[in-house]
Order: structure tokens, then C-alpha cells, then sequence
């Protein structure tokens, strides 16, 4: 059973055949007309080219950190961080081209086939990123596992971890860069073309939506993927850390714990695989919640497997029990998410109410319903962290990680699911296809926000733990005995670290903001100096939009990443391993409060609008319509530049500090 | 020299006897004519009217809280909890008093005298609440420390924490409850006031503006006051327990660490009578010079009287290092607020470029602001938190804390100046007085949002060095010999503690919306039913206008409040004291983040607003001016109303934790 862990890339290499397989069947659909061709091909070609420049420009971050490590530490590190780099970026790519040609053969499958028809084809389409997160993840650490013959040279363990260091760095990038890119395009889009031109969103004559729709695949498949694939390796990679010395309180030999780590992810991409192929059959019924019964099938399916297999490789009870609650704990979380952001809830009806006296109350109403929806998901990922521990120890909170993140698999899809159905809106819109097949696009696009929104808290709950699951690693590779909150030192070290997401934050928001008004000035530009586009008679030049959003994008994306990698360089130096425990703490604290509060007041800033539009409190062109115009685009940039940015800051922060730990 | 520190109380009633004579002396000042008089009237009974009623309900809780503590504890705690509490009363109460007898008379001296003789008239006002302040601290615990012969009996010293628990309790209340009522007025005044019926603001025919100008004083005095005044017996308190086990560490005897905690307050109260007095002499010169001089003055005296203090007493010189680190802290961060918050400064620019281009880019700009300037003031927290640790261990932390808070006499005059000046222009304005007096109050009140931006910074940098020192005297009181965070419980409370904040700063923000709700209803109705308001022949209801905020607030003030004093006990109980000292460290970082987050944007927002009103992107009336207008709202409750809670809330939490430390 134990050895069995060894072979986990063999079922990565299977699970990305499985992946290639659904990528050709995708690209053997019908893709529309010329028209929806042409705009496909826009967006492919935009958001291709923006992954190239960005993997250059990151390539030559990969080799200064490479050399360093290697100088530093040793080269098995460095080449451990080459190769967690490079699974990170595969994955992107492959994810990324699939949703850039499921998008139009989604339009086409909604006007030949019908809704159940396109929800499939959006479906499959995310299903490619998210076998690709699931089985490079396998193959790049199984790989490792293997190679380093990690179950007999238990000292090796140390090693993987820079795999996980190479996850993280391009993970801060993508989500960053593409964050800043998809947020520039969509608000200056919004800003110009629905506030002050009053065309309609995705209206083919608004130079930015083809840079906005560009944006949707960057920010919300490629960085999406990123930030998934860094938890999830995350996870594995500090559970067998953590297994390295942990067999004996675990009932079982460090090579089992190790091993059982190992395995769980294997056990994962199967029940994933099932719960894909179980939307063969849910796909007729109702899109919701085929969607979330095929998640579930899958979670029931991976539960019982590592029932099973805990049993086999024979740790005690508890540890199943730690599994189990990181599962629970990643569904309650998405449910918690889903209460605060979706249409017809209490808090999101709170935004309603308040956007009929005006753009003020609006605000002041989702930053409150933001602060609130911190709480609960606070208080679980509290009690997950607590159970976990009294369960199985350190490796009880690792393997909570790892449990919530095994069927990354199918989660992944459903999160990819969403930017490809809203392409497939903006192309039928744009190609201006029937009223039949815009409502069933509209339909999955609307779906496509909640399962959004639901990612989104999921992506911080797992973040959060994979980012504890870290600490617990490094204070065991530093050797810290403690990290005592009565030392100053500690205490500085968390007051410093608390600022860091802040500091972040207001980066990422403030690039949103000067890329977006450089667009709106080349909006403004185009739409007076070329009077044949709003006239119909004369194509905007998107090729330009796509470049600033670009260029903006991979330039504001170095400062933060560089700031997040150096700061607990120079805190650990500077002031010691102790401190720069609590400047962990401080920062996965301070950074999973600002995630939360802004992935969920933007979510439901975008679903209040959403119900105005569908009619409440006058519909479109009221003035709460207006009001919550803005509140949507406050929260644009919170919910999918800035609070993204999070999950990835604090798990990068503490595997820097782990793989480091020797130094300091 | 130790024996000194027992006549404490006495040099606290010669201040308070000083403030009675200023408060003489504007009684017997010209307060102009009729209408003066009677909108004056007005703002002085609605004041008086909330304090009372709301000093009701507080006898309740007061009245619970001792019964519980003297069955749980001892009677000596909860009498010393009943003086605390009755203590921060009386100086809210004799501030209120003068302030809203100074705001006529400032009004009356624009006309009369001149800047140099509204200045002074401002300025004095605030002098009996900066007195009052400082002098009930030193009558209080000066007492208290007399009587219980603490230099005799050392382990009385636990004794006294309950005078702090009771100042930290009135201080919940009243900051949260005039935060509630000012900006209930406030917003509601301003959306059916300027933005609706396009009158301006302070306009008399605006039934709402008397509620908003009697929120000034509830808020902005009596709050503000309560908040520093349990800062400042809370630093002391802290120091005289932590010294009275240090002595050994700081070469000196547990006496004479504990005098110097009684001492340092007593030569704070002199030096600030200094800086009084010195405007006598600045009052001619340019006003904010004039009040920077002033409070530097007062630094200045303090800092070499303490000096020659801690050089008679004995104690090593680090302890004078540490009080030199909490003097100057209190000045950064004072000058950060001032540099992220003040007109003419890049980051408010930043937020006025934003306004052109609309609300939406104004409010992600302003709350980009406020992320950025939690960093800097983080970082000063922290540093002198490890140099004054350093320098003297714990008690060098607690008494950083004095040395930030012991000039209160001339802060606390400084902040209360500002919502004077304020009142003063409203007065102006609402009985049309001539263009050069209303220069002359405008300029003031211009200058006062500033001492109050400055005053907010200097109150959560206070409040966080106080909430600090608490937790460091709760490690002992508990005998905690670590707070391990790599104790999952610790860790678990670590993250609840960090939800809280939130949770308070939610139900805050929506109390001030219901109630602004409520407020724009009646606003409205009283617009379309008494149509000789807008004619300016009939006067509209601001009676009720009054009602409407005291109800809202006092209602509106029990569940945060309550939540606050119970959290920790439930923690404590339920989690043990350790996860308990999680919570307290993540309440106290979370909570400082978002107070200086919500400060910063709330003041930047303001200041924006002013700048264009000024004259800056088309001045009053362009979009820009709409889009800053909007901002500011947002920022209003943000400002003054959850953001400041958070100071009182990380000070309660831990104060409840040390008082009931015996009990877990």
C-alpha cells in the first residue's frame, strides 16, 4: 500500500491524457459563424499573447531565484522550484487554451443544442483546466516523490518544498498581472461604454470588451488555476513534510504518513474523474445544481476512498477524522460564500434595499455586508484548525488542507466553468445571435457568477489552511521550539506582517485604477476620433485596449510580487526566525480578513445589480440601477485583483519563510 | 520622591478646579445675538438629553457588571469598576457642557473679535474637556491608589485594573452611541439635504442639521473624550500592575516602578497646563501653528520633566527611553494621518484626480489610500513596541503607553476644539452672519477636520500601545508563561479574535444606514408636508430629527457593546486561557487595521471633497465635486463611527480578559 505512493504521476500522466483527450473532442465542436470565429479568435490570440509575454518576463524571475536557491541552499531545491514553476505555468496554458475555444463552441452548442447541450460544452471546457491543475500537480510532486525515493531518504522531504515555492511565484504573478488585466478592460469598459455612452455591456462597438473578455480567461482560468494549483501542491507538499517525523503519534511509520500524503491526491483526481463523468447524466436537469451534485458526488466518492485507504496503510482514526474535516469545512465555506453573495439572499436584498437611497448607502451597505461575511467562514477555518489538530496533531491540520483540496479536480472545472459561459455571453451578444440562445447564455453566465463567487471563498478557505499547513512546517524546519506571543519581538513581527496584505491590497487596487483610466482615455479617444463605431459602420481598434491592459498588467504585477517574496527575506534576517513566525500569523490573519471581506462585498455588489437588473426596484436605467452600477464596479477590482492576490501573498510568504528556514 | 505619586489626586483636582474656571470664564463670554442663543439652546439641550438618557442605560449595565464582579471577584474590584465608570461620565459630561456653551461664543468672537479671539474661544472650550479629562484620570486612580495603599500592599495593584474595565465599558458605549448619532445626521442631512433638495450644508431649513450638529458634540467630544480617557488611565493602570512585580529588572523597587506609573500622569497634567496657557501667547499666529506649538510645547515639558524624574526615582535609563519612544510615536503617527489625510498632500490628490472620472474610481481610489496608510503607522507600533520592550522589558511597553498618552490634557484639547470650530460655522451659517466672520469659521472649521484626523490617528496608536500593555499585564495576571502560536488553540483564537473587529465594524456601519434610512424618511416627509420650510416661513421639526438619532443610538449601541464585554469571557471559558491570548493578540491586529484603514479613507475622502469644493475640478457642482460628495458620505461612517469603536473595542476585550484572569 505504502510503495503504491510512488505511481501518483503515473495517474497525473493519465489524468492530462484524459485531459488532452476532452481538449480535441472540444476542438472538434462546431464553433459558430465567421462573425463568432473572428471574435474567438480575438480573444484566443489576446489572451495568448498576453500568457507569453508574461511567461518571459517571469522566466527571468524563475532563473534569478533559481540560481539563488541553488547558491544558498542546494541545486535539488532550486531544480525542485524550476519544476513547480513550470507545472504551474503548464497548467495555465493548457487550461487556458481549452476555455478560449470552449467559450464560442459553448454560443454554438446554445443555439444548436439547447441549454443542457451548452452547459456541458462550458462544463467540459473547464473540466481541462481542471484535470490539468489536478494531474500536474500529481505529476510534478509524485515525480519528485519518486525521484528523490523520498520513502527511504525521509531527509529529502525538505527538498519538495521548493516545488511548492516555484507554485507560488508564478501563481502571485498570474493572479496579479492577471487580475490587474481582466479589472483595467472591465472597468474602463463599463465606465465608458455603459456610464457615459449607454451602450449595453458587451456591445460589439466598445473598443475594451474584447480586452474584457481577454481579461475573464487570464484573470479567472489561468489565475484561478495558478492560485488552486499552489494550494493544492501546497497542501500535499507540507502534509509530507510534516509526515516526515510524524509516524509515530499518527500510529504508523514516517514512511506511512508520508505515503498516506501521497496518496490522497491520487484518490482525489479519481473521484473527480467520476463526479466529471457523472454531467454526462446531470446535464439535462437543472444547471445549478447538476453543477453542485456532481461536486458532491465527488467529495462522497473521495471520502469513502480515503476511508479506505487510511485503514489500509493503518493510522489511527483520527487522521480519517482530520480528512473528513477539511472536506466539510471547504463545503461549508463555499455554502457560507454563497449565502452572502448570491441573488435572493438576505445580505445581497440588504444592498437592494439600500441602493434606492443612492450611491452612498449602496457602498456603505456592501462594505457592511463584506465585514460581516468575514466571520463565519473566520470561526470554521478557527474550528477545522482546532478539530484538526486535537484529531492528528500538526499533520491532522496539514491533511484537513489536503482533504478539502483533493478534488481539485472537478472544483477547478466548475470554477473555469464560469468566465468560459461568460464568453459565451459576450460572443452571442456581440455576433448578436437569437433571443433564445442569449437567454440560455445568460442563464449559465448568471450560474457562472454564484459558482464564481463560491470558488472564491472555497480558493481563501483552502488558501488559509494550506497557508497554516505551511507555518506548522516552518516551525518545525526553523526548529522554534515556540513563536511566544509574549516576546515583543514575535509581537512586531505580526503587527509588521498585518500590514503587508494592506499594503498589498492597495497596490493592486490603485494599478486597477491607473490602468483603467488609461483605457478610459483610449475609449473616449476612439469613440470621438472614430465617429463610424458607434454608427456601426466602422470597427474599434480592441488590438489596442488588449495592449494596454497588457501592458499595465505585467508591469504593475512586479512590485507586489517582488514585495511578497523579499519581506520575509528581510524580516527573518533582520529579526530572526521568531519573528518572522509571528509575521506569518500577522499576515495569513490580516490577509484572509481583507480576501474575504473583498471577494464577498464584490460578490454581492455584482448580484445586487444583477437583481436590479432583472427588474427590482425599477430594473434598468432606475436610479438604484445607477447606484448599483457603481457599487459593481467598486467591487470589481476588490473581488478579482486585489482579494485574489491574498490567498496567493500568505501562502507565498510562509513557503518562502519554509524553504528558507535553514538560512535564518 | 515615591510618596509623591500619592498625592496624585490632589494635583487632579487642582486641574479639574482649573477647568472650572475656564468653564466660568466662556459662560461669562458674549454669545451673540437671539437666534444665536436659541439654535445654540438647541444644540445644548439635544446633547444633554442624549448624555442623560443614555447614562440610564448605562446605570443598568454598570450596575450588573459590579453585582457580578463583586460575587466573582471581590467588592473592591467592582467599586473600583463603578469610580472608573463614574469617572469617564463626569468628563464626558463637563466637556459636553462647555463645548456646547464654546461653539456660540467661538461664533460671537468671529464677529467681535477676530481669527486670534475665535481661535482662542475654540480652543478654550476644548481645554475642559482636555482638563477634565486628565484630571478625573489623576482624581480617580490617584485615589484609588492612595487608598488602597498600593506602595504598602503591592497586591492591591490587581485591584485597580477594575477602575480601567470601567472606563473602557462607559467609553464602548459612548463612542459607539455618538458615532451613531452623529452620523445618522449627518448622512441623512447631507443625501436629502445637498444632494437631493440642493441646499447647502448647515442650511437652517434642513430639519436635520441641529441633530447633526449636537451629533458633533456626542460624537466627537464626549466619544472621542471617553476613548482617550480610558487610553490614558489604561496605560497607567497597566504600568502600576506590571510594575508592581518589575522592579528587580529596572533597578529600582516595585514601589518606585510603580510610583513613576503615578507620577509620570501628574507631570503630563503640568506640562499640558504649560502648552494651555502658551496660547495665550500663539493664539495670533497662523491657527495650525498655533496648536502644533502648543501640543509640542506641552511634549516638550513633559519630556524633560520625566527626565529628572526617572533619574530621582532610580530607575535604569531604558525606561526613559521608552517613555521618549512613546512621546515621539504619538507625534508619527500624528504627522503619517496628517500626511495620508490633509489637504495639499499626494494621497488626497490621488483621490481628486480619481473624482473625474466618477464615484466609482473615487471610492476605489479612497479606499486605496486607506489600505496604504495602515502600513507606515504599523510599523511605528511595532518598532517601539520591541525597542521599548527591549529597553525595559514589559513595563517599558506599558509605559510607552503613558509617556504617548500622559499630554492628553492638551490632545484632548486640541480634538475637541475641532467639533466646536465645527459648530461654530454651523451656527455662522444658520443665522447668517457676514461673509468675514463666516471666513473666519470656515477657516477654523477646515483646520479642525484636520486635528481631527490627526487625533483619530494619535487615538488608535494610543489605544493599540494601551490594548498592548493590557495584554502584556493580562500574560501576567493569568501566568501565562507562553501564548504559543504553535498551539492550535492559540492559533484558533488567534482567528476568531481577528473576526470580531469585523463583526462590530459590520453591525456599526448598518446601524448608522438603518438610521440614516429612518432619518431620510423624516427628512423627506417633512420636505413635501411643511412646503413654508423650503419658502422659509415655517421652521421644520429638528426635535425630531433629534429623537431620531438618540433612539437609533441608543438601540444601536447595547448589541456591539454587549458582544464586546462577552466574547472574551465565552473564550476564556470555553477555550482556556492561552486561546484566549490568541484572541486578544488577533482582535488587536485586526481591529488596529481596520480603525486606521477606516480613519485614513474617511479623512482623505473628506479632504478630497474640501479641495474640489475649493476650487479644484470645477469646484461645487461639477461631476467631480458629485463623485467627492458621494465619497465623503461613504467615509463618514467609516471615520466616526466604526472605525473609532475599534480603539475602544481591542482596550475592552483585553481589559475584561485582565480583570478576569483570576476566574479562567
Amino acid at each position: 500500500m505504502i510503495a503504491f505512493s510512488n505511481w501518483a504521476a503515473i495517474f497525473g500522466l493519465a489524468g492530462l491524457a484524459l485531459a488532452g483527450v476532452i481538449y480535441q473532442w472540444i476542438t472538434r465542436q462546431p464553433d459558430g459563424n465567421d462573425l463568432m470565429r473572428q471574435i474567438a479568435g480575438r480573444i484566443h490570440e489576446g489572451a495568448m499573447v498576453f500568457l507569453k509575454r508574461e511567461y518571459k518576463i517571469l522566466a527571468i524571475f524563475v532563473a534569478v531565484v533559481f540560481v539563488l536557491l541553488w547558491v544558498f541552499l542546494n541545486k535539488s531545491t532550486g531544480l525542485a522550484f524550476l519544476i513547480g514553476a513550470l507545472c504551474s505555468v503548464m497548467a495555465g496554458f493548457f487550461g487556458m487554451k481549452a476555455a478560449t475555444k470552449a467559450n464560442v463552441a459553448t454560443a454554438a452548442a446554445a443555439t444548436d443544442k439547447g441549454q443542457a447541450g451548452a452547459l456541458s460544452m462550458a462544463f467540459y471546457g473547464g473540466t481541462v483546466m481542471g484535470l490539468s491543475v489536478a494531474s500536474l500537480g500529481l505529476i510534478g510532486v509524485g515525480f519528485l516523490f519518486w525521484y528523490l525515493d523520498i520513502l527511504n531518504v525521509v531527509s529529502n522531504a525538505k527538498i519538495i518544498t521548493g516545488f511548492s515555492m516555484g507554485a507560488s511565484s508564478i501563481a502571485l504573478f498570474a493572479r496579479v498581472g492577471g487580475g490587474i488585466f481582466t479589472k483595467s478592460a472591465d472597468v474602463g469598459a463599463d465606465l465608458v461604454g455603459k456610464v457615459e455612452a449607454n451602450i449595453p455591456e458587451d456591445d460589439p462597438r466598445n473598443p475594451a470588451v474584447i480586452a474584457d473578455m481577454v481579461g475573464d480567461n487570464v484573470g479567472d482560468v489561468a489565475g484561478m488555476g495558478a492560485d488552486l494549483f499552489e494550494s493544492y501542491v501546497g497542501a500535499v507538499i507540507s502534509t509530507i513534510f510534516i509526515g516526515s517525523t510524524a509516524g509515530a503519534i499518527l500510529g504508523t511509520t514516517n514512511q506511512g504518513a508520508m505515503a498516506l500524503a501521497m496518496t490522497l491526491p491520487i484518490l482525489g483526481l479519481l473521484a473527480s474523474v467520476i463526479g466529471i463523468g457523472s454531467m454526462k447524466i446531470l446535464a439535462s436537469s437543472k444547471p445549478a445544481n447538476a453543477l453542485r451534485t456532481a461536486t458532491f458526488i465527488a467529495a462522497g466518492v473521495f471520502v469513502v476512498l480515503s476511508y479506505f485507504v487510511t485503514s489500509a496503510i493503518g493510522v489511527k482514526a483520527g487522521v480519517f477524522g482530520a480528512i473528513l474535516l477539511g472536506v466539510v469545512g471547504g463545503i461549508a465555506i463555499g455554502m457560507l460564500t454563497e449565502y452572502y453573495t448570491a441573488t435572493g439572499t438576505k445580505p445581497v436584498a440588504r444592498i437592494i434595499d439600500a441602493s434606492e437611497t443612492g450611491v452612498a448607502t449602496n457602498i456603505i451597505s456592501g462594505f457592511s455586508v463584506g465585514l460581516e461575511s468575514v466571520c463565519a467562514p473566520l470561526v470554521v477555518i478557527a474550528l477545522v484548525t482546532l478539530f484538526s489538530n486535537n484529531l492528528a496533531g500538526l499533520y491532522g491540520i496539514s491533511v484537513a488542507a489536503v482533504g478539502m483540496l483533493a478534488t481539485i479536480g472537478i472544483t477547478m472545472s466548475v470554477d473555469a466553468y464560469g468566465p468560459i459561459a461568460d464568453n459565451a455571453g459576450g460572443i452571442s451578444e456581440m455576433s448578436k445571435l437569437g433571443p433564445e440562445t442569449r437567454q440560455i447564455t445568460d442563464s449559465l453566465d448568471a450560474l457562472g457568477n454564484t459558482t464564481a463567487a463560491i470558488g472564491k471563498g472555497f480558493a481563501i478557505g483552502s488558501a488559509a489552511l494550506t497557508a497554516l499547513a505551511f507555518f506548522a512546517a516552518y516551525t518545525q524546519a526553523a526548529h522554534l521550539e515556540k513563536i511566544d506571543l509574549t516576546d515583543a519581538k514575535v509581537v512586531a513581527g505580526m503587527l509588521i506582517g498585518g500590514a503587508i496584505p494592506f499594503l498589498i491590497g492597495s497596490m493592486t487596487m490603485s494599478a486597477v485604477g491607473r490602468a483603467a483610466f488609461v483605457m478610459i482615455q483610449e475609449i473616449r479617444r476612439q469613440f470621438s476620433e472614430i465617429p463610424g463605431i458607434m454608427a456601426g459602420t466602422e470597427e474599434p481598434d480592441s488590438a489596442k485596449c488588449v495592449d494596454i491592459s497588457t501592458q499595465a498588467a505585467l508591469k504593475e504585477m512586479i512590485l507586489p510580487g517582488v514585495t511578497a517574496v523579499i519581506a520575509p527575506v528581510v524580516v527573518g534576517f533582520l529579526m530572526g526566525k521568531e519573528a518572522l513566525g509571528g509575521m506569518l500569523a500577522g499576515a495569513l490573519l490580516s490577509g484572509v480578513l481583507l480576501a474575504l471581506l473583498m471577494a464577498n462585498a464584490g460578490g454581492a455588489w455584482d448580484n445586487a445589480k444583477k437583481e436590479i437588473e432583472d427588474g427590482k426596484l425599477g430594473g434598468k436605467g432606475s436610479d438604484a440601477h445607477k447606484a448599483a452600477v457603481v457599487g459593481d464596479t467598486v467591487g470589481d477590482p476588490m473581488k478579482d485583483t486585489s482579494g485574489p492576490s491574498m490567498n496567493i501573498l500568505i501562502k507565498l510568504m510562509s513557503i518562502v519563510s519554509l524553504v528558507l528556514a535553514p538560512l535564518f
